[in-house]
């Protein structure tokens, strides 16, 4: 084992940029600073590379908590590919869309005040319970447009949704033809509305449906990469999307707050990933343990400031 | 606010029950300790309410950790009404019914040579790629037993599944007729199987077939009770199928290692879930934080020994 | 890499003692259930060592949440040998000593009206201000015993403060001649009293005073153990003890709810310290994440079950 | 309860200095995100008060991972009036002020080897076994400069240190007559060569010499705050000095890995010291949940950038 590369005492300078930090943080180096260095400098190239598919997984309350802009942006820019989502954020982000907002409130509150005052808590950001009757109101509309009879994958009733918000996560993908994935979409807000309308309405959502285009990509893509917020479904289903064609990611970075040793895969290293065949041998890949609502903006930040030099 | 119940200082005695030691944690009384008590009490009171609906989730990878023992343990004693799970815990059974084992390994080790060694890696935990030659073997077989053009639900599916087995949590649930949910089974080695066979059959899983059984279930229900192993779609799905009713959860157990402050519901504490009405404002609950592969067995041996009184 | 021990599905039988519990965990052998398993394999052959040094260190509010008992009965056993620990919980054993109480509380609590009502938290524990009234009384009686003029140790403190006590840890260590050492007194209310103490008297307390005897100790002794609860300054001390002689410690056990990647020593694993030579090449030392109000009771209760059977 | 201010999505814009991105976080406003945002505006109020005495809080391995440079820098700015530290930190400052320097190295690698190496390892920075020995030729050198027979303070002792030395952390307490107070002295590599000087030379280091000094401060100024990095002792001993004065802290920032369900002060709320007393009812106080090597030079360099418009 070597001592090669100091670490350099980090020195703060007025008006730094985001990316300016972020570089200085590389110098210095260790535990998670140094890994989120270390992620903007594979994620940069993750992003540079042209013969990289570039899969963004999304789970986490990340849109309650405002982070939903930045994965507009990215795919407005061209970054992501492939988007998974967790149900709950692509409900939160049609919350958003049709007008309704999200507030700052506290996490030390009496949570039985709160539901008598009709408002819904997500750690510290409140919900209005009315955001929900305009959500009913929307999608009741939007699954009466499909067509009665008909049999639809998740990602087709996703862009249908998407095709009639003006604004957001699903209105971009389906602009931009971005196809959404939500493997566990019975599992959130849009599930429930799904099952109001299915009572009276038979749409056929086969569950098994985007798999093959999903799986088309993935064995003609020649190189993949993934920017992990979050681990949940979205972090599994991209990771095992590679795993049955003879090649791996290329590139990841994982944002998490989780940890390994409880055995779950949100908090497990990309290291375990490479001996299933997940990430390749050989492939760039980092874990930046800590809240995504920090790390986030901080890594797209940083490497859209270096993108934007070009 | 007032001090009346002091805090007892505990004392091990030899050959103590695992109930005995529960219940000096219960009156020491603080932190997680005090919680896993306050558990012991709450599912007690659950698993003796005959008119209680007792809900399971079962996130993270527990079985490759020997904690589907406890689950099938648990459904034999009639103490499960309603399974959530995620597809990989259900993989995983699979594997353990077919034959084939996990073994115990070390997290600290070369992933690559792992990957040389034909062997995958779940923390410390080891599985050889041969157990998935076997597992598509076996998947392929039983998917191929399915009648040709049909629709069927993911329960369904599972159910199927467990009916070809002869041990284990599918094979447990298929002879007691416990449902079976698994929302995102695309998201596991099951998905994948069923993708490779979909290639050339066509069978389609129906995304929403579950939820009317599961929301009857709800509607009708008296009372209703959780005990949540993990977060991530076990959880949610669970909390969020009595939101359409007029009632919420009136029993409530999490155990979980994730924290409240990242805002992911994995974390949330089970107050939170007062504010949605997802379980109700006089609910019995308690959060442990913890690693499950110690706080499940201690909770259930303390449990299945005050049960075994009567 | 090899695949031999297969993991055990675990299951639970009513009345199991604690031991046939962490064995059976011992058996699935995964994530921390394991380790807290193997963690009671290396304790019992650590305490049946003869030729072993049983150091204990105490960090974290282990005694407002009652494990102080355990600490006391270990040492009335002869299972410790040398104690580090935090001031705080000596400071909240002298309390319990004096006849004042800890109380079960609530951590989701308006701290504003507490400090009202004068009750000071420590999480989901209550201790009144009063109690910290008859500490006051207690500790000036008793540090006005000193001899004046006089230069004690930290130790000498403390086993100057235990004599004068009928209950609890400082008692029992005082009684059994062990040596308590608390490096950062200061750091506590037993360090403010002495503080009061001070303005109107002159005793010093030599901060390097202790060094020797434990020094010889650890020169002396043919092997050296450690169970460690928590991190801080009592598994630093303790660790480092044994770096300025040729040997490292031999058996090592941490229960520690930190975590590796943020750099600090209270989440750093044991084999960290085996680079520094803190433990030797082969010590047997095993790191059990959770809280230590779950896995000191079992782990204690498991090991002294076994050592009963002799 | 109220919803007024809204959730605003983050955009992230090429270029952005760190503060315009803490900005948006703070309009984004959810979880350790909006936490880290709130804790700049109160750390900027607080180092503009000219009424505060300025506390700042070190612990945790933050020297070897390059965050020294951020407390240099603060003191040289006038932003820290009262220094406490682990031992830890200050042996290693020591070391890169004498011309040692710390590695970039890996967290995933063989112990024993690196043992072999003489090389130690703290997470994922690698230093030199070499790096001790000029250690330990500096300190036995400065500590003979001190006055045989004479009773010393630990910030005393910190101070003569300093003198010795041209650059980092103590240099620039000493040249700026900053106190370093450090309650666990002997409990780090300084305490080690302590001890080794002590062994043939008599200087009393009196462990409670500083708090006259200390309280003095805490007594007379009109009000307090503190930028607490990590927990352990620094976070107690700063937040008690408050204790037995009338008052308490005004401002707290809290920046921490622990959490505080353990019990355990490290990962306690600021909420929970509002019950003791030791920030004041009215205190402006957050706390951050996450690596200090992320947070802390984000924290500084946005409040920097505003303290620079001036």
């Amino acid at each position: 084992m070597q001592c090669d590369e100091p670490v350099t005492q980090l020195h703060v300078k007025p008006k730094m940029t985001v990316n300016e930090l972020v570089t200085a943080m590389g110098k210095a180096g260790a535990y998670n600073g140094g890994a989120l260095s270390k992620a903007a400098t594979i994620y940069e190239q993750m992003l540079r590379d042209p013969e990289t598919t570039k899969f963004f997984g999304l789970a986490g309350a990340m849109v309650p908590a405002g982070m939903g802009g930045i994965v507009s942006d990215l795919m407005k820019a061209g970054h992501i590919d492939v988007l998974v989502s967790t149900g709950a954020n692509l409900t939160h982000d049609i919350i958003e869309a049709i007008g309704c907002r999200h507030y700052h409130g506290t996490a030390f509150c009496n949570d039985v005040e709160l539901r008598h005052d009709e408002i819904n808590r997500i750690y510290d950001v409140y919900l209005p319970n009315k955001a929900f009757e305009h959500f009913e109101e929307f999608m009741q509309n939007v699954f009466g447009k499909l067509e009665p009879g008909s049999t639809i994958s998740i990602s087709g009733l996703l862009n249908h949704i998407g095709k009639n918000l003006k604004s957001g996560i699903l209105h971009t993908a389906a602009k931009k033809n971005i196809p959404v994935y939500c493997p566990a979409v019975q599992d959130s807000m849009v599930g429930l509305q799904y099952w109001l309308f299915s009572q009276t309405n038979k749409v056929t959502v086969d569950a098994f449906a985007d798999m093959p285009a999903l799986m088309d990509t993935c064995f003609t893509t020649k190189k993949a990469g993934a920017l992990l917020v979050g681990g949940g479904v979205p972090k599994n289903f991209i990771l095992q999307s590679m795993l049955m064609t003879p090649n791996g990611f290329d590139y990841a970075v994982q944002l998490t707050g989780d940890r390994p040793d409880l055995g779950g895969l949100s908090g497990a290293t990309l290291d375990e990933a490479r001996s299933w065949g997940k990430i390749t041998e050989e492939a760039l890949a980092v874990t930046v343990y800590g809240d995504a609502t920090i790390t986030l903006p901080i890594l797209v930040a940083a490497v859209m400031e270096r993108m934007h030099h070009d």
